[in-house]
């Protein structure tokens, strides 16, 4: 009988195609090693709350009230909820066309766009149209979404950063383009060598491939690197020379751990940059609720910005929105109350600002905890995180490692990483997942285990780690293997 | 200087080729009158709390304790939650992995999925399997990616009903394939014959497309019909002969508006049909928590249960479900609490059963009044609504008409439509959005108006209507152009 439509053989090439190894193998024996009942530690995605991280009180209790808008009307409501929650909520109910059960318009509540738009202005000093801002289920979604208007085929390529968070290249398969990579640097603090994003432009167009957008990562995910101002000019300028649109992924501009480099936006630099750069590039911009201080991850809400996107184009996103009607209107509400905060004031100020700087200095401490812990281990080195929430060192692994690896059937940072899950419980992602150099490797963790469980997690680390470098090590004359 | 990656003139063709009459030219014609301050009644998109109906009570009072886990420390707690709803929080609250702030499995909370299973099986009489169900973002997400995994290239034909709801030629637009339309029957009321099936997939092989899966819309959207359990096994009888995926939209099981043909899922017809069918045809069933009595549109909560789909097909769809990593979580509660209701003996049972009954009593009232209103009015015919939540009446409109919709350069429907809309307030969708045969005219219509507006509303249609006949009549001497 001739294979059927779902059949493996049948299936779509790209989806086939499609990597995305956050959720890999990794993440699939974590799992089951959960369900025989090992204690796990998935640091293997960006989640914080599933890690612990208390949700902040105030933008629950607006969602809750929206949520439930029957309880505005209960005599007791100032029992459960502060007055400054119960105006928001209303705020927002008048915002949407029929409270959160009803679709919103597909590119998201023009009232909370609008939010979106001043938060911008605010930000960057320059001002935003709301009606270029579309709102989403999740930052991921959109760049989706973008990639998808974009490619037209294998011919057209995408420049992705190697790390890279995979979402790109996966993307990018599923719609059949291809991947442009352009190496960070990891001895120069994972930088960005415009020579470097040269080269690569020139191999690929060798290749035939036409080269239309670039992607960013600031800060950089998995690298954590913060890029300067000045290298934000240098990619602005190559942009407009090579005729490519700028994706710029900016999901952890809150999460900032250094103040040498705070996050600047890629839309402030190009605006400071005047024409024709600033009326010429095209840049899309995202951003999320689920990083920041609030990682609120599993509600789903993210955002776009279009700059220099003709309105032809605006049009056609839109009607490709349409087709999935709306995006969740609560994560849209999320979204409404990330860029437009409380105020001094306030009734929950306080309580608001203790809730994340809590969480903002902590993450801080855990940033620099892990860095230092990698660094204290053998064969490891690892660059501080200076933003995001990952750490990603490099595993110096002996030869007979590698050889141990080949014989096991893995990939050498595979076979690391699964033999440290196995041992300690700790599940990471491999850096192939991520991209790097030949005969480098790597592991991603974030840097979200709960503060009073890091030291132990560092031991426990280094303790597999060190044993494993003296299990392979090459002077050593004999393996445990 | 030559198109840059986001002019029109660069995107990608098939989002180009995309059409959406949902929310195409009559609706972006109704948001600007709306903005100019009419008072627009949007019956273009089932959209049922937009038009008031109010959110059940129980479900809404779960999630906003979910919401605002912190509540449920509160002393008075009590006075604003019933205990049942205090005790489904806690419950779904158990599930998650770290609150709805948390990212899920990429399929959906384990738990729920059980409780998914658990109501297919009630339902049907069958065993259904938790790890072959997929929570998603609504059903239309789900619908998205299934094709996406199907469809290789133009080559690749799905059998789709005409009329249609826009989704699916979209979608398929979309992902580069062929829609291969085969025709209701409207004076069989919206019947579908085989024997039409058959010719159509003969005409498309001749073409050289593969046909690889159908799509039915049981009840039908825009149609309204609802298939019997004898044209099911038809159908499935069918797919199993010419080798076809088939993919069934149920998402308005809930909304049946007659006795006669009560809904009846493929998947029950097909266990009922025993081997080879039961073990060999590929079928995808979607569901939702948009529709039905619920009409929870804005939180974008849906399922597809996947039968007789090898386990390296499902893997793959696990895999690319985790590039975006989850679907929003508190729509994965509604649909928990959707699948799973209350029973006799719980404290909210009575006011749920009354919210529930009431909706669907009304919208059954209402099914019959928009009927009855359609065929009391000049030139125009309807079939009764038996199920979803469309009316579909035919137009036929006079050659004047027709003469005057080509010399506006607009399809004739769509010029009677914007005429409705400008003189009404009405908004809807001409038939040529759904696809119809040639030369015959319709619009669909939501049954959602607030019944207590119906009549008012009908009355404008009727009056409007005739009027627009009366000008157009070939009898008439004059035109009023």
């Amino acid at each position: 009988m001739a294979p059927r439509a779902l059949d493996y053989e049948s299936l779509n090439e790209n989806v086939k195609k499609v990597q995305y190894a956050v959720r890999g193998e990794l993440y699939l024996r974590a799992s089951e090693l959960q369900k025989e009942g090992k204690k796990i530690i998935f640091t293997n995605v960006g989640n914080p709350h599933a890690l612990g991280q208390k949700p902040l009180s105030f933008p629950r209790q607006v969602v809750a009230l929206c949520q439930a808008p029957f309880l505005l009307d209960d005599p007791n409501v100032g029992l459960l909820f502060p007055a400054d929650a119960i105006a928001k909520a209303k705020h927002y109910l008048a915002l949407t066309a029929g409270g959160l059960g009803a679709y919103s318009d597909s590119r998201g509540m023009p009232g909370v766009r609008k939010e979106v738009a001043d938060f911008i202005e605010r930000r960057d000093g320059y001002p935003s149209d709301p009606e270029l801002i579309f709102l989403t289920d999740g930052a991921s979604k959109g760049v989706m979404q973008i990639l998808n208007t974009i490619i037209r085929g294998e011919s057209d390529g995408v420049l992705v950063p190697v790390p890279q968070y995979p979402l790109y290249s996966a993307a990018i398969s599923l719609f059949g383009g291809s991947l442009v990579p352009y190496y960070l640097e990891e001895t120069e603090n994972w930088g960005l060598d415009v020579n470097n994003l040269r080269q690569s432009v020139a191999q690929a167009r060798y290749k035939g491939i036409t080269v239309k957008a670039m992607v960013i990562i600031n800060p950089g995910n998995p690298t954590g690197q913060c890029l300067s101002e000045s290298n934000l000019r240098e990619i602005l300028r190559f942009c407009y020379q090579e005729n490519l649109a700028l994706l710029g992924d900016e999901v952890y501009q809150q999460n900032i751990y250094q103040d040498e480099r705070p996050f600047i936006s890629a839309r402030k630099v190009m605006m400071g940059m005047g024409p024709p750069i600033s009326k010429e590039v095209q840049l899309v911009s995202f951003h999320t609720v689920s990083k920041g201080y609030w990682g609120e991850c599993g509600q789903r809400g993210g955002y776009f910005e279009m700059t220099n996107i003709p309105p032809k184009t605006v049009d056609e996103i839109y009607k490709v929105a349409s087709v999935s009607l709306s995006p969740n209107v609560p994560a849209q509400i999320f979204m409404g109350l990330m860029v437009n905060p409380l105020k001094p004031g306030d009734i929950s100020y306080e309580q608001f600002i203790r809730e994340s700087k809590g969480v903002l200095e902590s993450l801080r401490r855990r940033a620099r905890m892990m860095t230092d812990g990698f660094n204290s281990c053998k064969n490891v080195i690892c660059n501080f995180t200076e933003g995001a929430m990952y750490s990603f060192p490099q595993i110096q692994l002996p030869p007979k490692a590698i050889e141990a690896a080949k014989r096991a059937g893995k990939v050498p940072d595979v076979f690391y990483c699964l033999k440290l899950l196995e041992a300690t419980g700790i599940s990471t992602v491999p850096g192939s997942g991520f991209g790097q150099k030949d005969g480098v490797f790597h592991l991603r963790t974030t840097i979200l285990p709960a503060e009073e469980e890091m030291p132990e997690i560092m031991d426990s680390f280094k303790k597999f780690n060190n044993e494993f470098m003296e299990q392979y090590d090459d002077r050593s004359g004999y393996s445990r293997m």
